[in-house]
């Protein structure tokens, strides 16, 4: 690869390739840091926890906080909604919820152990609480169906942070499974700027993608580690 | 243990050990949540990557920043310096550097995969750059020392997150490799609130620590996960 295009390149592959594609749609959209992504998430499919991550918001006082969450995937719709989303799930009472409503800007920070490298992921997050009928109030339905018996039974519990409850608090009988809690939050970060890093290599490599306001393109630039 | 103390516990367990104890200095100084980090970094001590965690800062425009950090260890000082810090390094032209010059405050997310557990460490971070002589100056060399000459060379590499510059900028012999590079800069950030939640237990377990600025003393709550 010449110096020139490994030290700048405007990722024109998404453009140039939609004009051929036999699915323009998904080939336009998919941003171009979600392929190193889908490398990364296979390749250390090994371990559970190579789908956690940590999401960085900002408290009402400026101060940052962080917390370890589950990736659930990437909500991709060809209509109603954006592209290249990743899906996260929280309880309406944990803080990040009011965190996000003041200030929608989250970073996530996402290391893969087995291949040593690095993606921050920054952008907004939209909250869905399925208040409204909507795409978004959908996908959480079937997120809410998606996630294990235990995991459902958590958004009874009682309120997360306060002092800790009696045993009995804990086992609250769900009445019906198939309608997601009220406490159950869908969250969706919009990625606007990515960062991948990757350890090995000597230096070490990492490129910087950023969406363009304009056109809602990426491009990808080769930085210094 | 009884229901009442497993469901508020003011830590005294500090100050009534300190009257009796033997180093009374130490007992009094060690945070309540020390103990069962060290049991944490032990449990995992197998896996590299136990050491590393993600630091979130805030931008300048308010926006989080997050990235993966490796622990160098706590900063236990009798005289001169608090207690319980955790260090880390960064070069001084990466950008938490302006964060936090901007904004002290820092959330450091640690998430231990062998026992399935997390702790969440907030407060500011003090940045050392060594220019003038003082407890932290020795410090940041003691750290510069103990890093490897590979990690040493990269305090001289090129401009980090600027456009890749050429192989041969990443070859820059050193010429002192006994004095810190002058981008070698010393983070401590200085805890006052903790929060450690094991994902193991049904329900799971989570304490909240934090330190009171009246007394700097350390209160311990046990929460709902």
């Amino acid at each position: 690869m010449a110096e020139d295009d490994r030290n700048l390149s405007l990722d024109n592959q998404v453009s140039t390739e939609a004009a051929n594609a036999v699915d323009p749609v998904v080939q336009d959209q998919l941003a171009p840091w979600r392929s190193p992504l889908s490398h990364a998430l296979h390749r250390n499919r090994a371990l559970a926890y190579a789908r956690y991550g940590q999401l960085a918001t900002v408290r009402a006082d400026g101060r940052p906080a962080n917390r370890t969450v589950v990736f659930r995937g990437f909500l991709d719709q060809p209509e109603g909604f954006g592209w290249n989303g990743l899906k996260f799930i929280c309880d309406r009472r944990s803080s990040k919820v009011n965190e996000l409503d003041n200030n929608p800007w989250a970073e996530f920070c996402w290391y893969f152990p087995k291949t040593r490298e690095q993606f921050r992921l920054a952008g907004t997050v939209i909250l869905e609480v399925g208040l409204d009928d909507n795409l978004l109030a959908t996908v959480r339905a079937q997120t809410w169906e998606a996630i294990s018996t235990k995991a459902q039974a958590s958004f009874y519990w009682p309120e997360p942070g306060e002092m800790r409850a009696e045993a009995d608090a804990f086992r609250i009988p769900i009445v019906d499974a198939s309608l997601p809690s009220e406490n159950f939050v869908l969250l969706v970060l919009q990625p606007e700027r990515v960062d991948h890093l990757e350890l090995r290599g000597d230096p070490q490599h990492r490129w910087q993608y950023k969406k363009l306001s304009s056109n809602h393109q990426w491009t990808r630039q080769t930085v210094n580690p």
